[in-house]
């Protein structure tokens, strides 16, 4: 072979070759942060508290258990030994609990239609996406709130699939173009579907929708077993309406899911001081208390099936009775729910990151950095509505989807933590630096040093978006505006090809099957 | 006594006084959050990692040592038992360093004038504070950088002593309006103290303007006896220029400062790239080195001296070589930074809570939570910087600071943790929710539970500027701006009357005997 050869990427020289190695993204071995590190350095609750939350839970479970399940999730749960009260509440023998506890699923895989996009949960392993149902889109520029579309959420697909830092897109806004809820579900997932090869996170309104859906899905994947093989959608059941109520509609859709052989996160999203207790401990019994009814239920259905201990409780201003997601209290309760799912050794996920700022501004920044860093740092192995979100869970906004970006890497840097080793805590360089070598004298700074150059790129997260200019530079250059910087970011995103594109054959099978929004 | 009293507070009738007594601010006693709450549930070293950087450390400080003491340190020190080299560098033994951390101050008190304002630094306990040497101000309408002057210094003391969360005033601006060094000084110290009754950090520039600054608060605390029985002000001492070499002015103004009854903070601010190596754990490994001959030299002159370990590490962008403040690896620095203290068992600070923004905008909330958050739950004694610091510390911002109060409020809240009792449990309420009460149905929610009444103000904080509306709220009351009312608060408490004011007497005394460049 020489360099004569037509086909040779040779021929273009070297320099070509490592301009464009320089111009593109880090490989993902060596990107300094990355899906899956762990956390656990932070533990809002002692050994003692874990103990008591878990004793209380299953107190509740035992004492007070739930009502309104569907008959099938009776009938199912009672097989199982379950206790069907004379008030038709279905208590739990904590045996039952525990016995579940032994066979649930321990490690589980969500896959991306990309294989490198698996997440693997596991332990304190961490994962940042996105997540909700607001009903508005944030307009930046016009400052204004407007209603969601399916064309959003398609965007929102295809940013989300281009940004290093978030691994997973949960569908994070409702298409409030569809009128008709089979459509807006089975839109849901084309959208999301065609715009990422990243895991997917929908939410079905009723049973009989999923049949259609995991049709859809056969058709994506090729055929049914391969879509069992490597199911890259997941759905979300909210299958308890709290304090300690079934969800009778989301019950049957998690049957319906389960029997589909798509995971299922279980999703418990009590309000602290409505619809859970106010203090943050019983918030978290309550939460867990729930959420370990449905992995009961799971695995009654279906020994070992993927399931996502899915604790969401959600804070409260207690002053207008309005829900708060941005506060102190949400980032504890979130933290703390993390430390409940090692104790059982389940994945599990919860909110952090969203804002109750109606615009991405300083209180959203901090807001969103509170939770999503304390998520991190606890290990919790999925971080929902992790970007993007703001208005207490009303409003998504690419833009701050974008920025969400640079904030959970750096999160993640810190997630990440500090590695002490013979080599980083660099006594050689600090005495040579000082003292010299040999003849030569010691240059009294580090900026040269072959451990400075060399780390720079593996040890150091470096913002997109961020600005670090001086004022001066700052200055010279027009004193760029943040959020101008992510809508022209934005645009960019949405002009790249799709790496989650159908080939037009798929597509126009989908659109025979189905009746398609979005423009192909 | 009756109502008919003239002077009776009760003539005015109980209405009034409940009205009263709702619109003041929360006793301190109820607040949900102060100063001084214990953090340390973050723990970014494990202990293994902190043995060996403390190794590490005392490695250092006997075979590198530090260059450049003044010829009184180099005094101080060799009778201590550090040892001059041929090279002109003192080296450490061990056994000097341990010896000297056994007399040093374990539990340090910064006073303010006010004493309900003094700082009990000890054990896990965190105080958040501004800091710096910012040379500009920040103009958020005009989105401009300009030079920082005396009055702007005096604002933002005024501004932060009506502050909750802000619990000391480290200078954070340099007074760019006074052209003499000694006058600089004076003003300093004369502008911080004239603004706030809590404690107050400054930094001499020469050994010599100490003696003025000391005859200036003599006089304002009355004299020098009730000076030296409760010192307001600190005196930070960047006593050595990284990599390990003495500040020999620094060094000058600090045995100065010991001398006169002025509690010490010994600081080390190495870049981690440039002036400290550039991994994480070297960076703090020179930084405690540093400070650890600090101890020595501050215990050598008095045994037991007031002095915090000030280990302040800071971040670079490898990729321009400019500082940064507000990178997940900043968080690292000073999150590990505080388990050091803890080791040694000596009050220390840090920096966080600074940002590379040039504008308190989204990456402003986002760099300045994270750091707060994190140096707050590792138990960092005194985080400076914690509130409106821009451009990589060379602007300083009166809207930020104030929004910082805000921000703090929260990474207070976290820091305050979660309370796991048999109350907060709430198993109780959980089951009278649910289940009801002897003949009483469960009402199925917790919006009128005694509990969640009783506990509304007691755990939650609730933001001052932060908005928690709904988009159609915030909608109708025309979407208020963030900044805007950052800007309208700042105006309201730059009008209210100065807690901290001299009287007139003391005013004139002081303008008679130096020269004061802030009006009366």
């Amino acid at each position: 072979m020489t360099d004569q050869s037509p086909s040779s990427p040779r021929r273009s020289g070297g320099r070509a070759a490592r301009r464009a190695l320089r111009a593109a993204p880090l490989a993902t071995d060596k990107r300094p942060v990355h899906a899956g590190l762990r956390g656990g350095q932070l533990r809002v609750l002692s050994d003692l508290d874990i103990a008591n939350i878990h004793e209380a839970a299953l107190t509740a479970l035992e004492h007070i258990g739930l009502a309104d399940a569907p008959p099938s999730g009776i009938e199912i749960l009672t097989r199982a030994g379950a206790i069907l009260g004379e008030d038709g509440r279905i208590r739990f023998p904590r045996a039952l609990v525990e016995d579940m506890l032994a066979v649930a699923c321990k490690d589980v895989t969500l896959c991306g239609r990309d294989p490198g996009n698996d997440l693997h949960l596991q332990g304190t392993k961490v994962h940042y996406g996105t997540a909700g149902a607001a009903v508005h889109m944030v307009d930046v520029e016009g400052r204004n709130y407007r209603e969601s579309t399916v064309q959003d959420l398609y965007d929102a697909a295809r940013i989300t699939d281009q940004l290093d830092n978030l691994h997973f897109l949960q569908r994070p806004m409702v298409c409030r173009d569809i009128a008709d809820n089979y459509e807006m579900d089975l839109n849901t997932v084309y959208a999301c579907t065609r715009g990422t090869t990243k895991h997917i996170g929908v939410s079905f309104t009723e049973a009989d929708y999923v049949a259609g859906a995991l049709e859809m899905l056969h058709m994506i994947a090729g055929d049914e077993d391969t879509w069992r093989a490597r199911p890259f959608v997941s759905n979300t059941n909210c299958f308890v309406v709290p304090p300690m109520k079934f969800a009778t509609d989301a019950c049957r859709v998690m049957e319906a899911c389960i029997e589909g052989g798509m995971p299922v996160l279980l999703l418990s999203a009590g309000m602290a001081g409505a619809t859970a207790p106010s203090p943050i401990a019983g918030a978290i019994v309550q939460a867990v208390a729930e959420c370990l009814a449905g992995v009961v239920y799971v695995n009654a259905i279906k020994p070992g099936h993927p399931a996502i201990f899915g604790t969401w409780p959600f804070g409260l201003d207690l002053r207008t009775g309005a829900m708060s997601v941005g506060s102190g209290e949400q980032a504890l309760l979130t933290a703390g729910c993390a430390q409940m799912h090692h104790f059982y050794g389940i994945p599990g996920g919860a909110a952090a990151g969203a804002s109750d700022a109606k615009l991405p501004d300083m209180q959203a920044g901090w807001e969103q950095m509170c939770s999503n860093v304390m998520a991190g740092l606890s290990g919790l192995n999925m971080v929902y509505e992790a970007a993007g979100m703001h208005a207490s869970l009303l409003g998504f906004c690419h833009e701050s989807l974008i920025l969400g970006d640079d904030l959970i890497g750096q999160a993640l840097r810190c997630v990440r933590g500090i590695e002490v080793t013979e080599e980083t805590l660099a006594l050689d360089v600090m005495r040579t630096t000082c003292l010299g070598d040999g003849d030569k004298a010691g240059v009294g700074h580090y900026l040269g040093a072959a451990q400075t150059l060399t780390r720079m790129e593996s040890d150091y997260v470096y913002p997109t978006l961020g600005d670090r200019m001086s004022p001066k530079e700052w200055a010279e250059k027009d004193k760029p505006d943040l959020l101008q910087k992510a809508t022209a970011r934005k645009l960019e995103l949405l002009a790249a090809p799709s790496s989650a594109a159908f080939n037009p054959a798929l597509d126009s099978a989908i659109r025979a099957r189905f009746t398609i929004h979005l423009p192909p």
